[in-house]
């Protein structure tokens, strides 16, 4: 059986979300705990829908993991009114600690056809900048990137606006062999919230490497006043990589929520895969 | 010239505000921070509002500092537009260090009869817990305290809007020789936020030592059911300790803001206790 994890983590200690030897990785440890409260020969393997880079943090994470339905069944003990599934991320999160920086908030049962990685029809991504005007948080600085000018965030919020739709986004993606650079940019907002601290929203279908840090380091740039507000779409034209603005660092970057279709949809793709491979 | 300094702390890894040999302590921080950046032959001294435990942390500490007129106008560099304050503030920043758990929100010149410690008319302290409700954000973790349970906000916000105004709160303090633990509890409210999380907001003329901790204890035994919401007055009534609640940790608590009264007002005390000496 195939079960959906949905995931949180604070991603400063971590070194990334893709296992690597020798290193803490966000899945590494999920995957030994994992293994742990299953009591699996082997460690169960996570498929991820965003395998977030070195110290970007989640809240909305999504992974998947198939399990044999005996090694859920044996998690029940008697007298525990909790669904066996309840059961799972209640152990994980036993097996993770108290006060751990990464936690399993939900375990359920994947729909059928659901597959964590290639079923997302988008990823929303949350960046918070603390500038002079907010001034500086030491309780928020583990997801917080600090500088130290005055932004202006009407500025930055029309630049965002500008750049949404689907476009080419090669000026703003690390280049990586074989994969695409078109990308549709459903939603990019910058505003600034109550306590002053200036955070925006970036949805999109898929984001290429490092884009969300480089899309909201172009808007950083526009709100210091090194950049005009129509530079960010007159560079994204441009299709090559700039060095007129920065990749921010990944303290400030938090992966939000992913968009998944509804369980009717899913079923009904999946159904579609297996009768054209029955054909073919 | 009299300083008056708004400062903000994740109290995590410091022994708490006041100083004590070998331990890291703000008081501590801060100190060595000014006589670097004053230039001083001895550690300036710092009166606080509020001597937090170790582990509190702070968004709205307020402290005083005493330096000679001559130590403010030696900051100023050439060409440097910032009024000298604000270089003040700006270089105790610099000196305590990029994403440092303890910072200087600003220094301003105190008014006349300001004292940090004596002048407050109210301190207000907010509280944060994280119950099966809400779940567990590993990025809050540094300021929320996390309990297994599912709390009833408004039992406990029943509860604690039963325990306000004057009282003896000697059953919601450690006692302390010599101390009053009569205290006028002006505001104390429960809520959930949009994220889920419970939260407390504490607002008295003063508070004897771990009251806050103590009053978030009773009305968290009240939201779990171990405790009636008429128990808060009861026992308040009882004056003495009672192990029916726990004292809550640290982690979730912190200093949000301390009111003091208007300039005017503050001169004209100032100029009262003058008249009284000289007559005394």
């Amino acid at each position: 059986m195939r079960i959906r994890l949905d995931i949180a983590y604070d991603g400063t200690h971590f070194a990334g979300w893709a296992r690597q030897p020798g290193l803490r990785t966000v899945q590494g440890a999920l995957e030994t705990a994992l293994q742990r409260v299953l009591r699996s020969p082997a460690a169960p393997r996570l498929v991820v829908a965003g395998r977030t880079d070195a110290g970007v943090h989640a809240t909305g994470q999504v992974a998947h993991v198939d399990v044999a339905p005996d090694d859920i069944e044996r998690l029940h003990r008697p007298r525990d009114t909790r669904p066996p599934l309840d059961q799972l991320a209640h152990r994980l999160r036993g097996v993770l600690g108290a006060y751990s920086d990464v936690t399993v908030r939900a375990a359920t049962a994947a729909p059928e056809g659901f597959d964590a990685r290639f079923s997302p029809v988008w990823r929303r991504y949350v960046y918070r900048i603390a500038d002079a005007a907010s001034g500086y948080d030491p309780l928020r600085r583990h997801d917080t990137t600090s500088v130290r000018a005055s932004l202006d965030a009407a500025a930055m919020d029309a630049a965002a606006s500008s750049l949404r739709g689907l476009h080419d986004f090669a000026a703003y993606c690390r280049p990586r062999e074989g994969a695409t650079t078109i990308r549709t940019l459903l939603d990019y907002t910058w505003r600034r919230l109550p306590d002053g601290v200036l955070e925006a929203e970036v949805r999109a279908d898929a984001f290429c490497h490092s884009m969300v840090r480089a899309l909201v380091g172009v808007c950083a740039a526009i709100g210091e006043g090194r950049l005009d507000v129509e530079d960010a779409a007159r560079l994204r034209d441009e299709r090559t990589r700039s060095s007129a603005f920065p990749v921010l660092a990944a303290r400030g970057l938090t992966l939000a929520e992913v968009g998944y279709p509804a369980s009717d949809l899913l079923a009904e793709r999946a159904a579609q895969t297996r009768a054209r491979r029955e054909l073919g």
